[in-house]
């Protein structure tokens, strides 16, 4: 390999940080990426798909729209370039990646994966030491790039070995979003009525498909999406009891709607999986008294959704979708097994 | 008074909204703080005191550091003039006001104030059409300012009739965070430990005081706090089983002393009230598997949270600080009564 291995490092990765001092990894403006230099407690990859977060590849296609598809190959140059990881520096998000154990280092315990397996992360670029040697194909519709180079896990960072039933990159797609099924499960009951914000999209469709199954007939799924294609595709999978094809952004207008279509009921629940920002309202709007709002959407402001909810009087629990929750790649991938429309969805658009 | 009334107005305050059209007023750029003309779902204030977010005014404290105490006035002024509203553009808080009810309008039902009555909001100053017309005292160390000026409540809008068994200011300086301490009685069970970040200031040592009283004995609670006088009038206040004075920006250190601090146990309950960015990895690096984490803090970040879980692989639910609750203002209040020492620190440092 010609790396050379000279210290076990830390289990967050602080060993990496560059800049500032005493940061760990995701919050270092900087990480170090000189990955011919890698440490005992670090996993080597060699990298082949770079799973661009939702929010941040379509930044960077706004950023750039002038320039076309090179724009959003040369905005991750300048980021990996500048910081050492694809950790975008207006949105705040990564996404993951696809490669090949290429190192196990000798400090590490309870690895699943062998050299040469093909691997999925499960933590975030943003926290990700990456070197790019060239990048290939760019997949607009699935947010992915194919490229050539490294990247190192630490100690603590999450990894899925990828399935052999089903395509790479489609389970790619179904993993970087592996955490909302499982907490979705956690929240939503038999009978609640339950609100999908962004429910086209890929996370939205997972946690509509999961929030059904934990409904059941009593309860409510209603799915809220701007875009109609989304809309359309969520409507073919039977899912929900009614799709909205409203913009988030407008918190009256949902309101109206999702009243509309409960008859009247605030919803138990909701689910912000929205890839543009200021849904916070829109979610606090349709939640009843001492309801739950999940917000999945990295674009979500937290100070939006605090004063939001207080400016409107509404004693609601908000949670923030942690990417992480035990079994949740084991989980997300049995739901896309079971579900095999879903799946079909997804090898169509994301595979 | 001069005012005119000329409609009802929206419940949540769309009727005020300048800009972008279709925001409901928190989330809006620009509200209409014209208050000659008043709508009849609304409240009219005549304003006396603001409140400040903490985070807000250190904000423009820092900005303004070579002016002297006249740059927060310059910049309250041009904000309230740009906006329409204190509402802070770099921090996007706002804070509160205490004034007295001018006007109720004939829409509203369910007041508990009359004319004349002296209240303080409960709702952002983020979302409260304002106009200041002079600007009096300064207090940095509770970050209110006196003024004179008018201001509304909309229809859902939070208030509180002070209380007349004490000070104003005091009450007021309460009643800015009423949120925390019933949300923190919500989380808290007897036998928790209970990690406060920020524990020395205002709503630190209320969630310390409220944390203690429901973990009991057989709790634990610990305080970080880096401002050496607030640790020290934390120690002195004997809630607290440990206070550490560190800074929740450096996660590492903290999460060393912490575990000192507890013989190595990880917190079930994590609270951040640090008036800084970049402490969400400390709440995270202290909490244990499937524990919990409430963010007041109005500088938490979104992402930082969200993907600082999941970079170093906790599964945590963590909670957006709402600022309301069922009940807040009289469970803090409450508090205050029964705890006299707190009582007794908070009239020295804020009344």
């Amino acid at each position: 390999m010609g790396n050379v291995a000279n210290d076990v490092g830390d289990v967050f990765g602080a060993h990496r940080v560059l800049e500032p001092p005493g940061a760990l990894p995701q919050a270092a403006w900087r990480v170090d990426n000189d990955l011919l230099r890698v440490f005992e407690s670090e996993l080597l990859i060699d990298v082949e798909t770079l799973n661009v977060d939702a929010a941040s590849f379509r930044q960077m296609e706004e950023a750039t729209a002038a320039e076309g598809p090179e724009g959003v190959v040369r905005l991750v140059r300048e980021t990996v370039s500048t910081r050492g990881k694809q950790h975008n520096p207006v949105t705040g998000s990564g996404g993951m990646l696809l490669g090949r154990v290429a190192r196990i280092g000798s400090a590490r315990s309870g690895d699943v994966a062998t050299v040469g397996d093909r691997i999925a992360t499960l933590v975030s670029l943003s926290l990700t030491p990456l070197r790019i040697d060239s990048i290939g194909a760019v997949r607009a519709a699935s947010a992915q790039l194919d490229v050539t180079g490294q990247a190192v896990l630490f100690a603590t960072g999450l990894y899925a070995v990828l399935p052999t039933d089903m395509p790479e990159r489609l389970a790619l797609a179904a993993l970087d979003v592996a955490g909302a099924a499982p907490q979705v499960a956690r929240i939503c009951q038999k009978g609640d009525a339950v609100l999908v914000l962004g429910a086209g999209g890929k996370s939205g469709v997972i946690c509509a498909v999961e929030a059904r199954s934990r409904v059941g007939a009593s309860g409510l799924v209603i799915g809220v999406e701007s875009h109609a294609p989304y809309a359309e595709d969520l409507r073919a999978l039977g899912v929900c009891d009614a799709v909205i094809g409203g913009d988030a952004r407008d918190p009256l207008a949902v309101r109206a709607a999702v009243l509309a279509a409960t008859g009247g009921r605030e919803v138990d629940r909701a689910i912000s999986c929205v890839n543009v920002e200021g849904a916070e309202l829109a979610a606090i709007l349709c939640t009843r008294d001492r309801g739950t709002i999940y917000f999945f959407s990295m674009t979500t402001s937290f100070t939006g959704a605090a004063l939001g909810a207080e400016g409107v009087g509404k004693d609601v629990d908000m949670l923030v979708g942690n990417g992480f929750a035990h079994g949740h790649a084991e989980h997300t991938l049995a739901l896309l097994r079971r579900e095999t429309a879903v799946r079909a969805l997804f090898e169509n658009r994301y595979g």
